[in-house]
């Protein structure tokens, strides 16, 4: 007997920019990549090609579009939950997955102040933000993606186990440059998901800045452990953090010295950490 | 209280090339990224900042080198499974997760022949294995990505919903085209994974080539159950299909028919259509 | 005084697919990336913000998808030479560069017989065509990129200049990998593009199997040579090879040998050389 | 008869981290990407397999990571002079091309305050700069890439012939937005390169911003003349704009109005328009 599984089907990379426009303040871009996935009961679609319950992925991109329209006004998060409810209104639903990226643009400052109708596409991070709207509750995630920062001080790794393959030497003082990802669950849908944005943005560097780490392990737990202490809102954090590792250049066969200074910077093979932390029972 | 719930940690894209030299024959190449993934006793490297049970990344990238010369003459299947067991050696190491992409050359074809020392990069997929070794036991996954296919007759896309937000037509007659990700669980990692690889891939063409496609999700159902049916190692298939829109063009304006003919092929947004199969209990 | 000194717009990344069907016959597929960019008077649309000689952009894209229709039944150079001359009928236009990409498509395999409508994009290079269309001439280039190609034999890199900042050594046997872009002028439009692309694709691969190579910039010169040499309807050959190199893994910590078996390849940074050769004047 | 009528060659994606340690200060990060390029009495190289005279391109990464120990204090520009002067002390090289970009961190903001071992890497675009090195005469180009705009008023394009192929409509009022790669050439070496960057950006985004644009056309020729109007050391200009088409959505089968609130931004086809701007000569 051959049975399904699991599925989930939907839209990916739809992309949507509403432009805000509102008389005496410089116009706003919403600039976002979504992404939309059912499941639920599906499975005829599947096994006997019966489309009859099959909400079209063209018909959800219209929705996407139609939503920046009606539903966007606030968070993305907002957005995310307006098109997850929407879909939960086709009775064969039993979960939306809506994801959403937002890309970051501000006003062009023109001798101090914003101009009017010209931004600049920017920013150091994408925010990014899931919503899973399901029968019987709807669970809010937020996060940060590509989000690049380096210590130059402050990280070390040493005291690892030695055997046939390991040549690293230790180190107590090493660059440690990574690409953040990092997405946190709410305990609640209702939250102040701009507001909480920010806070935990900054939560995040300001301790990616001050802590001692001794490996990424480490660093994740510190960091995530920052948020969960200082931001009751959020239940769980999963973080995952690529090692870019900057390689110290040998410049003694040049006569130089190289104290911690010169480094080539690489991708390839990168080490990837990866913890989900969480709130636990008393 | 804070909890770590999960973590895993490891070397992604390990690029290693083997070229194989034998007297008398072309010089083969094999092309492979490799990921390493440990879980395990590791909590206090996250929360204590010890290291002493740390594999070090860097040591899984020696070891994957190492293991370039000495177990790999087979497939990529039995190298992944070499480098799992030895990092199961570590009595800390619940879990080795080791994953390879092989990317496929060929002698360069000179007069009919091939050349001995001289090859070309090529080839329509990307081979790919992922072994999952663990203190009970050891799970191969094999597969396939990066397959791009089009079926020019036999697709249609009809009967399905339509509310305020439907605009697309029924259509007995479109263009399908698709990147495929197939991945296949073996029952047992004691297979011929190297002739099993080209039997499926066989199949899933064949199938692709040959069915009618009421939708998508239908495809993906008919090409699976045909891998379970044919291929009896074959425990679990996954299959993920973007479905990459090609939209016929009007030409009307211009005073041309087109039936059928020209197409404007797009990535942003396209659908995504995911499924899992398996063999179910009797 | 400011004056303009060039200038030229266009379209770019037009992309089209034409399905050729034809009872009796599997199904074909055109695959293409179409780039129109024109030059001549157009002064005044910079200058003045002028734009009644202005042919808009999107109209060259309608004019693409309706010649794919209409002018896409021989090669890619007979397409780009139709454009080119259709844009030279706007008198303000005095030449017009139409550059095509071709993608390969092939029909599915089915038990050794072609699939008449499915079909698998691959193939090991992107073919290219350039067609240059001027009031006086039109020039008529062809080429092909994407090509990743290794000897594993026959390649040396010695007798170069040692200074202060030198490290490399000698070595008489080396991997060299490169990813080929060749564009070839011929001499006159009037050529047969298909079968001459395939003969001089030929000579490429067969002259890069055979030859010894000193160096990357000696292997250009020896391969250009060649297709000089045996195609007379080419007058000039531009070559760009990025070195890829492949580091020899030094395994002798693991007490292992590596006698030019196991390489890391890299990517950043790579050689890149780059050389013209054309028939010159007796 | 068959020559060489251009030839160069060189590294590429040369990827160096210089760590910037000062007590008291910030650390601070220079992040580049070099190429390095020769051109000279390099016939032999080719032609004979001579090489003798050859450069080795692993020196040229060693030179520019020594080089950037000790000759990156300041500009990027005084850095790839150094490096392209280096170069022309062997007497084969007729003209080097030191081409650099580079990519931006700043500080992490903590509490207010910049952390002084921990960065972030951002900004809105790359600074670039090429430096062309010869026996006669040194030229210094800077320049930006990677800087994405939009101008959600103030841009029309209307008034465009209209042929068989036109569908456009005119409109007074559309989205611009375009990713700019802006390059200018400076009268002489002995600039002040890190201010003048930074009054130049100044007034790229400034007249970006307050310009009226008919078309990409003169919004170039707008913003370039700007340039050289307001910076004298300025002599020529290269401007390249795609025009990143922001399509309104159709909302009224969904019963909503659009009124230039919501769009689906496209790359693939692009306007693709360049110019070149100088100073004549009176």
């Amino acid at each position: 007997m051959i049975e399904l599984a699991a599925d989930r089907y939907g839209k990916a990379a739809i992309r949507v920019v509403r432009v805000v426009r509102a008389a005496g303040r410089p116009d706003r871009i919403r600039d976002l990549t979504v992404a939309i996935a059912l499941e639920g009961d599906f499975a005829a679609v599947y096994t006997d090609g019966d489309n009859s319950l099959t909400v079209a992925t063209d018909t959800m991109k219209n929705t996407a579009y139609a939503f920046a329209k009606d539903h966007l006004d606030g968070s993305i998060e907002a957005y995310a939950e307006a098109l997850g409810e929407h879909f939960l209104g086709s009775p064969q639903v039993e979960r939306a997955t809506v994801s959403v990226r937002e890309h970051a643009w501000r006003p062009v400052d023109v001798r101090g102040a914003p101009a009017p109708g010209a931004l600049v596409r920017g920013g150091d991070l994408t925010r990014v933000a899931t919503v899973f709207a399901g029968r019987s509750a709807t669970v809010v995630e937020a996060g940060i993606e590509d989000l690049v920062v380096m210590k130059t001080a402050g990280s070390a790794f040493s005291g690892f186990p030695r055997d046939r393959y390991t040549t690293l030497a230790d180190t107590e003082d090493r660059i440690m440059a990574t690409r953040i990802t990092a997405v946190w669950r709410y305990g609640t849908p209702d939250v102040d998901a701009d507001a909480l944005f920010g806070s935990i943005r900054e939560t995040l560097l300001e301790v990616f800045a001050e802590h001692h780490s001794p490996s990424v392990q480490a660093s994740i737990w510190i960091m995530v452990r920052a948020i969960l202490d200082r931001h009751a809102e959020v239940d769980e954090v999963r973080m995952a953090l690529p090692n870019l590792h900057h390689l110290l250049v040998d410049l003694s066969p040049f006569g130089l010295e190289n104290d911690r200074e010169v480094f080539v910077p690489t991708t390839e093979p990168h080490g990837l950490i990866e913890a989900t932390v969480r709130r636990g029972a008393d």
